[in-house]
């Protein structure tokens, strides 16, 4: 395998500083000063024209100057120098840089926006990778190659337990999470901040961690991804070879939401898509900084079997009660224990104490050396819990500490503990592969998602492969909304059942239709203009005869021309009236990173207040569809939830995957689809799509065939 | 006014303890050391008879030797020990006593039950407080009056600055909590674990420390009350007087839910109704120990105008953004700042700072002080925010702090510092009235919490008076369920509306009911005997001719009659069928500790799979219910959300009001009331009772007249 493109940016063999400095305070002095103090092995040169030397390195007046080609410059030249030196740098042969200014496309001003065009259209020129700009640098700290400027890499790393990978979109961000990872003891291969990735797109930094071997997890601070594709593909890799992603994603505010002309697009809201996509694809996702900081110690402990259902050792049934509370409010499980471990703890621990999960050892036992390590031995053994939890305050904890560390010295199993006071042991508990944690809270959170990350990766995860499409799909060449007949049709075509109906230009056809389909019939106006129809009297329901029809026709022209004057109108839509049943909003939107996103819930309040509803890129199968179906709130009204009749699961899923078809059938061609409602009826019966809404990509060729 | 009857036993001038050892690892021994090294003033009489002397003290052989009456006896007996001995002390005219001795109710034997029984008869016949059984005793920090075992108060206190009593229900949360407040500057006056509560519950404790004016907040961790009224009184009486009571209270497993009638009782769990009660009383509830230390120590800025309305001042978008997530998702609000604010930022701050709310100084503004005292003034001045945090870690916050000491100087606001790593002025900022955060999950946690009390304590509360009864209530004087009519009946007495109808106990009788009411009509079997109606096929539905109600009056007796061979059928009830509309479900319980709640959700799947219900105990007043309903997520249902008719939510309102009354009229001889469903129409139209079940308790004489 030859290497990564981004091996002379993070891994390079000579580094060069253009606006070197003395000053570590100054941005081309602080990487200058780590790469001094932690003895980077590479040739390391200084350029500046006003030093002849600086820290005892040969200082060169300019890039030209430099002896030979060199893996990497850092530029500390302000916004504008940087498009000219990086020029100069490419016909010197420098093979990677990295920019810190900051000026550009950051700013949202108008000259930093053209000062990044310049600077993207100059990257892509020269070939080689620059990274920034508007960024801290980064730090090596296997090789100590640095052109961070931050003093947080100034302290020397402990030495190598486990190797994490730390990519951040903010360069504080970066500081804080290295800085508290350190506090836990955690060993950080390397940290980058890739700013405002001009050239350099944040999955990419993955993609060349995911690379090396050494790398045991990697975290990344996101506030937007640009390359869905890409991340999807490295995330996979990562989840398949059971290495962590931990991923910090700061939430969208609502201000930003842009109108949409379905609910499903509002529904479909960024944060919501990636949250599906990191939970498709295992990332662990992290709440906070301290959460993330936790979850990349945990990681280091991923050769043992964590999983969500906890045993808890604590002292006291009161702590016991309070903890276990806290992890079944967290969805993990604390299981009643298997009889034959309880009769081993009923062995030792008194009548007052507790053995069912959590057990209460009482202050009494902490001392009794040979039956905590019975207990632990039983527990070790036990198939109903996967993570064992040792909750003792201070000295408690520092008296069940031996039999603890011998069990950890054998155990399959995750043992951890909590400790609210200050045990004197900590720093044994953790080399003995015991993490300790001081705040119940922090521990409940961080082994809640470590445990369901640990469970999945021990699950073989099954691909939907993109589906061959039926048949090829015939689009009007227009883009924009296709009216209600045509998006069904369409629909039925790649077999999603629709509602029989009939279209109907005047009164005679109207009642002519309703006859023929049965009475009573509904009756929608049908126009591509009109989205809203129930808003302009455009729909009639309950029609029973063929007068009340014509009549109904003739209502439903006046008031959808009354508030629509310009709209093109072609009549009605006329469909039988069906019974009431379960009903059901489905979608498809095209996310700006992710692609085609499928969107479900049950319809009214549920999706619209409630916001119960379930995300998941295309494609979408029949089994998939199922989980995403069981994942809402409201499943058990599909379910057949106390007394109620159960509903023709088996159908929907089936339309949402004859969904998914037809829109991956279209290619580009379909920017989004809603269903609403689409009506699920009772087990066996099926379901049926009483509305429909398909918009079309503006401005396209008729690309359908080619997809 | 007369001391509390409590006074001897938390403030003792004098103790003796039974059962004295040299030994601090004794339960005997412990307090005596703690007496000795905090120099309690008063005399410590020593009672054992195997010692002359103990550290210095003349030891005792038995009660009556003791030279005069002492104010507390503590008892380091065992259990089958303890009654004796207390009525030796009775005898000797000793005046309060604490018991540390398990092996009572807590065992859940028989025997243990036995001896707690015993104890309580004791306890009632020698009129003075005892503590206990099975706790840890306690610790006077202001007098250094010590009963407790536990070496967390061997640490002397700080010097006092506010004053914390913290009373428990376990002696290892009492050990936790004391801990994690110390360490967070706390200064408690008083420690108390109460055990058993045999001779003194809860809420006297409570009651006691509300007594001392000094007592700037009190704290308690809550497995269980027996005493709801005495706890209303002082909980009421403590936020009148604005000083805090925080409660952490353990939650219920679902285990032990015990049957019920109605789905009403199954809802109003234990837990649910503590909520509701605390809420009520803004009692601050504390989510676990950490979060209580936290809250615990807020309490004493409660001079500071604090508030759910957030400022925030940081170094960096990233930070500010997460930090603005937090707190949005927790509740609180980070409002932006007027424009006169913004002007003052925009002073100081650079072009890619921020100055909106979170507001990013930039790494670049930490060291003017001069702005960031404006920034500050501006800031304390404004109207939008209520309380501010500065978050910055380790030196960035040392640079900042000047400003914020010489703003905390006089600022009428709550000022906060997060730091996430570690600055060197944490004391220093304490000092000056400015608590420190390490956590930001723990900082928002707490200052959401701490906002909203501090929000609420400045509002005017009303007090519902319990209504005068607008009659007195005819009860039939057997227990148990009405039946569906009957209970109709009495509501409507009470001014519940309820739906036009007839009893039929004949085809002939149901046929004419129906045609008098018009079609078409529902019908429903009538027995106080079957709760679900629907399920033995009780129901029916459209009922539109003679004929056909007569079909529907033998077949619902058949279908009732083959269901319940043993029911008492009256015949059925004949309903005119009423359109569609909201259906709430309405009830009323008795609760075991705080008596009759009031529980309202939307009907369905509101109320049985989201759980989207509130609580509140009696009485209810319109107001109180409209608060009741605004707090359902569902509420937009009834509110006219998205297009939907507007319901009639003040008839609603009125008909929660009517139940309370009717309720509170019986005084204790209605166990149980749910109306489900009560029909809400659109706006003006008024609510309808469809059906309602009345338990009466068992074995009562008809006592509504005394009420």
């Amino acid at each position: 395998m030859s290497a990564h493109r981004l091996e002379p940016l993070i891994n390079p063999g000579s580094i060069a500083i253009l606006g070197a400095s003395e000053n570590p305070g100054r941005v081309g002095g602080m990487p200058l000063q780590l790469l001094l103090q932690h003895g980077f092995a590479g040739p390391i040169y200084p350029i500046n024209p006003k030093y002849k030397e600086i820290s005892g390195l040969v200082c060169y007046p300019d890039i030209e100057s430099l002896p030979g080609p060199v893996d990497l410059l850092a530029l500390a030249v302000s916004a504008k120098e940087v498009v000219p030196q990086l020029r100069r740098a490419a016909a010197k042969g420098v093979r990677s840089a990295v920019v810190f200014a900051s000026g550009f496309a950051e700013t949202n001003e108008p000259e930093g926006r053209r000062l990044q065009d310049e600077f993207e259209a100059c990257v892509a020129e020269i070939g080689i990778p620059v990274a920034g700009p508007n960024c801290m640098g980064f730090a090596n700290l296997k090789t100590h190659a640095y052109t961070a400027f931050a003093s947080v890499f100034r302290d020397l790393e402990p030495p190598s337990r486990h190797s994490v990978a730390l990519v951040t979109q903010s360069g504080n961000v970066c500081a804080a999470v290295y800085t508290a990872g350190r506090k836990r003891g955690v060993d950080f291969s390397a940290a980058v901040n890739t700013g405002n990735e001009a050239g350099i797109e944040l999955s990419e930094y993955l993609e060349y961690f995911a690379d090396q071997p050494e790398t045991q997890a990697i975290a990344a601070y996101v506030e937007g991804l640009r390359d869905g594709r890409r991340f999807r593909r490295v995330a996979t890799r990562l989840r398949d070879e059971g290495r962590p992603l931990i991923i910090l994603k700061i939430g969208d505010t609502e201000k930003g939401a842009e109108a949409a002309a379905s609910h499903t697009a509002s529904l479909a809201g960024s944060q919501a898509v990636y949250r599906a996509v990191f939970d498709e694809l295992n990332v662990m996702m992290a709440d906070d900084l301290a959460h993330m900081a936790e979850l990349i110690r945990l990681a280091g402990f991923r050769a043992r079997t964590a999983g969500p259902r906890i045993a808890i050792l604590t002292i006291s049934g009161a702590l016991g009660a309070l903890l276990s509370d806290k992890f079944v409010q967290a969805g993990a499980e604390v299981p009643t224990l298997p009889e034959d471990v309880q009769a081993v703890l009923r062995g030792g621990i008194p009548s007052y104490g507790m053995v069912s999960n959590p057990v209460d050892l009482t202050g009494n036992v902490v001392n009794q050396h040979g039956f905590m390590r019975d207990a632990l031995a039983a527990l070790e053994g036990c198939d109903a819990v996967d993570t064992i939890v040792i909750y003792a305050p201070g000295y408690l904890l520092e008296r069940l500490s031996p039999a603890a560390i011998d069990a950890a010295a054998t155990s399959r199993k995750l043992i951890v503990a909590i400790d609210n006071q200050n045990a004197r042991n900590h720093a044994e508990l953790e080399a003995a592969g015991i993490p300790v944690f001081d705040d119940t809270a922090r521990a409940v959170a961080a082994l809640s998602v470590f445990g369901r990350w640990s469970e999945r990766t021990r699950q073989a995860v099954t691909e939907v492969a993109a589906p061959v499409p039926r048949q090829a799909m015939a689009l009007p060449a227009r883009g924009g909304a296709l009216d209600e007949a045509e998006g069904k049709t369409l629909l039925a075509a790649h077999g999603v059942p629709v509602v029989a109906e009939r279209v109907a230009t005047n009164e005679e056809e109207a009642a002519a239709a309703a006859r023929a389909l049965g009475w009573p019939v509904v009756m929608k106006v049908l126009s591509p203009d009109i989205l809203h129809k129930s808003d302009c009297g455009g729909v009639r329901l309950g029609i029973g005869s063929e007068e009340a029809a014509r009549e109904a026709f003739r209502a439903i022209m006046r008031s959808a021309r009354a508030a629509h004057a310009e709209a093109l109108i072609r009549g009605v839509v006329v469909q039988p009236q069906e019974a009431p049943g379960v009903e059901v909003l489905l979608g498809v939107t095209r996310d700006p990173v992710f692609g085609p996103v499928m969107t479900v819930g049950l319809g009214g309040i549920f999706t619209e207040i409630l916001r119960d509803i379930e995300h998941r890129t295309l494609p979408v199968d029949e089994a998939r569809a199922g989980a995403m179906l069981r994942r809402l709130k409201a499943f058990p009204l599909l379910d057949g939830a106390r007394g109620r009749p159960r509903r023709d699961v088996a159908a929907l899923c089936g339309a949402m995957a004859a969904l998914s078809e037809a829109v991956l059938a279209a290619g580009d061609a379909i920017r989004e689809v809603e269903v609403n409602p689409l009506l699920v009826r009772e087990e066996g019966k099926g379901v049926v799509a009483l509305d429909a809404l398909v918009v079309l990509e503006p401005g396209r060729a008729t690309k359908a065939e080619a997809a």
